[in-house]
């Protein structure tokens, strides 16, 4: 898929131009810069450009083409469009600016272009585009400045101006490209098009993408889930979206903030996120060069005691393991460093060590078997000899399928080092603390590509129930439910306490001794958000008297506090004794549907905000990373003593909220607040409920 | 003071050789190199090196030496060090190694070396370092490779290795030095001493250190929090001090943690600390050439959207505001920039921005009021001139005083640019989210500056009430106290709730009828440090019946579960209902003394460690600090309706603490869990305490 697209046997250039500066010039000159396949500027004014017969149009052109590229004013575009589909062209590349990006009417002739295209069945990258290039074909589809050295990154770019950057920085650092994608207004063709494309692509070994925004978050995260196990997908996704473009009224809401979808797609997709261009960039050089660690124990070596302690600080603050060297290992060392070195982990070889001693500590290290990956740290002291520490590092590289990232820290002094590295085509990292989170980003891809992935249980749930109760409230021009939806999760299977809703003092009392004194009193109005805001709830009613007393004062109290609120009633519930509160919810992300959240209820979500979001629908691990992945997960676990919670039950519960608001996109928010999670064995119940509906 | 140290008139070389690759012939050698004071080579071997006369002892020289560099062998170390002081020579710097760096036998020279001259008054650089340099005086007393670029950077460095590295880094991107040192073993002088001579050297603007441990902790205190008021002073700090190297008894000793005690010194004497190299390399560059922002509101100018938005997240990351463009600003780019510009924060220039265009949204930025700093963004696309948007920055800098950073991303492309910014004396930045957390720096270098310290309260207290309890302990070989430190407390003017000790079931329910019931009986141990986990804590207790039960269970319960404890009684204590339980503590610092700590009780500090540190003494600063500094001090400043807690008098309890501690030395270890914080007014109880204190 998208194979002609880079690896096109002709190539049109519609606007190309022979003057100099304009980018009709420049996508020529890319082309003609090494592309061996047939090349046919587009220009009804020319008859020749740089050498090369010039066509009208394309339905001029004799021979078939493969790929155009685009470059007149926008207003023009839509009648080339159509000619390139009465020419069965497949692929274009709009470089054009003047669409959707300029307003209202760039938008029209947007969609104008993207119907052409579709009805002629061709893919287009753009408009508003750099172009496309890829290093082996040498089909430079671009006005980029330079084709960047030929590699194994292939790279996506939401931003043309950051494309040029990173082509750039390629070019300064030796990092190679495959493929680069400038994806402008992603008319058509968009990341996740690309990734899909790569995914079976040999040459590309690591995928990079610089994002503002995903088109399709649920495809998205299906396609990067399936990538990600052969290769490492990166991202750097900037651009926090706007919270409160739409009116937020439930805690899940409040909270998810402005990343916390995102994150968990990444998350949940194994794509790994990069929070800044450094980390980015050093993600790219570690990955495009270096075999994937086996684990996470790391070894150091090092001719000075300064950058080693600083690494193993920044490998302690990552989370990576230093590796305890094997007795035979240390052994070994012994018998040739000087008595004064360090033979354990770091290994400091000192500061007037030969390269030979650096091999010597490198082949040993490397042997040992409990060294999952090593970091060579450098410094410029009187006896060091970059050249020959680089070409230890490059030979050694060779014999070996554990990673070796090397540190050269310093400046002028460590450049030819720097320079010998790059020529092993080994990429350098001139601080520890960035060696050490590269190491430590590899170690995690290790545990991406190793992830099974199951498929969410469906559980056996009474879903026209829940049907009718959506439908039944929206044909009352009722969108948020409160305690009245308490059947929605008992349809799903999310047990709730004995409760009965009345409308009368004796309704009430009847419904009390039904289910058994003491019991909780609660006001049901759909107007009500906060319920005890208002003298909504009274606990621990414990007779007929005292219910009487309470039902009259929280009548009073309510009508006093919301004067214009409908109630509905009251619902008489059994009291809830022990347990720990947590609370679940879900807020639908714009791009990624619904997104589950879970956290301990009270002042650990208020205060703290300590909760998780994953995108359903959930399976069973995803759920059970939920619950350990807040701060306080211990609490759950049993602490001084307490037993352990029925976190097997909450993971049930997150399934069945995940499947409930999967079968019913209606549902927009949710708070389930608080569930009362009991020792381990004796469940959960939901105790109170909140969720917003869809309008008719 | 140590001004002849850096500026001196005469060197004498103790060691000098004519020998290439020898250190002697490389200090040498760096003095030849535009020093212009007198050089004197020390060698009984030789008569003449270098076209210099050589003298077989600093004693034959004719003249005045103020300084010397010795680079001998060891064992002749001490010999020269007497001569240099029967010559006179007040400033030594010992480059030679195979002292207490080597063991036992080296740490006694180096003990012979300092009793020598300290007897004549000498001060020593060393030994086992690099050297000293300074730029303006040409003085190079080390044996690195070069001389540094002259700038206004002075640095201490207790890495030899990374000290050489740095002087690499500065020839590499021109930030420039004034003084340089290598610290070596510090026999003698340390960071602080040069922290303090550079105080009021006008040469220096920024101050550098890399330290692995620091020497005088309560000095540097006072000296850093001195001279951040005129400088910043930025360290990285690496290697976490091994915790466990004594037995921690105490909450607080578990809590503090490997880096507790250097972060709060950092915090406290307004030292910034970088992390990584990057950070420190970051900040260096930002300090040294740009002037403190007098706020934290940031412009943004970029010829791109991508690396906008990324600088702008990163300014909400590191907690930077984005300035709001005033009317008049929004007005006057209007006139200028083409439609499709950005006008507001961060202003886009777009991607064909010329220099001129660059230069007029520069100017019309700078002048807005509400702007107090400046990220210049530049990315390498077609029209993007790099050389000439770089003069444009480096001319806007000589009219303003707020700071323009630049951050050229990209790679070879943008190198002319960053060229023409060094020329500038200007750092460039590649990285949006560098440059933001370098302005973040900054902007948090400002608040420092303007900091007014206030000295810590005393409060009048009964002082020698606490000497007795200490040293009758002591005298009974107790060390450790439980509950029968009440007293402690309450001679500080932190109170508990009324309580007595009793050693009998009688004795127990007088009291218990004395105090009122209900009560909490616990037990008093020195042998028992978590007393309820024995069944030593009771509470609840409302008449004399149940407290016969109770007396009876808890004896036999502890005596089953800690048989051989000694039992002095239980303590009957008034029962605590309401307020909230928070934990006060102090763990003793081998460096910087006593170590207070504040935390929330129970979950908050045992699961969420989030708890805050400072080191005593505190003053009401400090002590506010701790509270709002830990993450759910909202706990305390009443959420939900609830009232706020007596933060006043939390602050005081911390003070006296702070005053008790630094009284008595001996106290090492403390906890005050829980004390209970009652509403604004109603002040606080300390409910149980726990001290350990040094043996006799």
């Amino acid at each position: 898929m998208l194979e002609k697209m880079f690896n096109p046997e002709s190539v049109a250039v519609i606007g190309a131009s022979h003057v100099k500066g304009k980018v009709g010039r420049a996508v020529l000159d890319n082309l003609l810069n090494g592309y061996e396949g047939k090349i046919y500027p587009i220009n009804p004014k020319s008859l020749e450009i740089e050498g090369l017969k010039c066509y009208k149009t394309v339905l001029e052109v004799p021979g078939p083409i493969d790929l155009a590229v685009i470059v007149i004013p926008s207003k023009l575009v839509p009648q080339a469009v159509r000619e390139c589909g009465e020419k069965g062209i497949k692929y274009l590349v709009i470089i054009s600016a003047g669409f959707k990006e300029v307003g209202v009417e760039g938008a029209r002739l947007e969609n104008e272009v993207k119907d052409i295209a579709r009805s002629f069945n061709m893919r287009i990258v753009g408009p508003n585009c750099l172009g496309i290039l890829n290093t082996h074909t040498k089909c430079n589809a671009s006005f980029a400045k330079k084709m960047p050295p030929a590699g194994n990154v292939s790279i996506i770019t939401q931003s043309g101006a950051l494309g040029t950057a990173i082509l750039d920085w390629s070019d300064a650092t030796d990092v190679g490209f495959d493929c680069f994608v400038s994806l402008g207004n992603k008319s058509d063709l968009n990341e996740i098009d690309f990734m899909e494309a790569w995914k079976n692509d040999d040459n590309t070994k690591v995928i990079l993408a610089y994002l503002e925004g995903i088109t399709d978050g649920r495809r998205f995260i299906d396609v990067a889930r399936e990538v990600s196990k052969t290769k490492p997908v990166i991202v750097v996704k900037s651009g926090r979206t706007s919270a409160g473009a739409r009116a937020v009224s439930s805690h899940t809401g409040s909270l998810a903030g402005s990343d916390a979808a995102y994150d968990s797609a990444f998350m949940q997709s194994g794509v790994i996120r990069a929070e800044t261009m450094s980390e980015f960039y050093d993600m790219a050089g570690g990955f495009c060069c270096q075999p994937v660690p086996r684990g996470d124990r790391v070894a150091i070596i090092t001719n000075a005691g300064g950058p080693g302690i600083m690494a193993t600080d920044a490998c302690e603050r990552f989370g990576l393991r230093l590796a305890t060297l094997s007795k035979e290992t240390v052994d070994a060392l012994k018998t040739t460093l000087p008595p004064a070195a360090s033979f354990y982990n770091p290994v400091d070889v000192l500061g007037d060590a030969s390269p030979h001693l650096y091999k010597f500590a490198l082949e040993t290290v490397l042997k040992d078997e409990g060294v999952d990956g090593i970091l060579v740290l450098a410094t410029p002291q009187a006896m060091t000899d970059p050249v020959a520490i680089a070409e230890v590092i490059g030979e050694a590289k060779k014999t070996t399928d554990k990673p070796i990232l090397p540190c050269f820290v310093g400046g002028l002094v460590m450049d030819e080092g720097v320079a010998v590295l790059k020529r092993h085509g080994i990429y350098n990292y001139d601080d520890p603390s960035r060696v050490a989170y590269t190491m430590r980003m590899m170690t995690r891809y290790q545990k991406i590509r190793q992830r099974v992935y199951v498929e969410p249980r469906r559980f056996d749930v009474d879903r026209e129930k829940v049907r009718k109760i959506i439908d039944n409230s929206r044909n009352m021009g009722i969108t948020v439910l409160g305690l009245e939806a308490l059947p929605v999760l008992e349809a799903y299977g999310i047990p709730t306490l004995k409760y009965r809703i009345a409308t009368s003092v004796n309704d009430a009392m009847q419904a009390a001794r039904e289910i058994g004194y003491p019991i909780v009193m609660k006001i049901v109005s759909p107007d009500i958000i906060h319920k005890s805001d208002v003298g909504g709830v009274k606990v621990g009613i414990s007779n007929d008297e005292e219910l009487e007393n309470a039902y009259n004062k929280m009548m009073k109290d309510v009508t006093l506090a919301a004067p214009r609120c409908r109630i509905s009633g009251v619902l008489i519930q059994q009291m809830a004794t022990g347990g720990k509160e947590v609370i679940l919810g879900m807020n639908k992300d714009p791009q990624f549907g619904p997104l589950i959240m879970f956290g301990l209820g009270g002042i650990y979500v208020e205060v703290l905000k300590d909760v998780q979001f994953r995108i359903a629908p959930l399976n069973e691990k995803d759920a059970y990373g939920m619950i350990y992945g807040i701060k306080t997960h211990q609490m759950l676990e049993g602490t001084r003593g307490e037993k352990p919670s029925d976190i097997e039950k909450l993971v049930e519960f997150l399934e069945r909220l995940s499947q409930l608001v999967t079968d019913f996109p209606d549902i927009l928010e949710m708070d389930i607040n608080p569930v009362k999670v009991y020792e381990k064995g004796r469940g959960c119940l939901a105790l109170d409920v909140r969720l917003a509906i869809s309008p008719k």
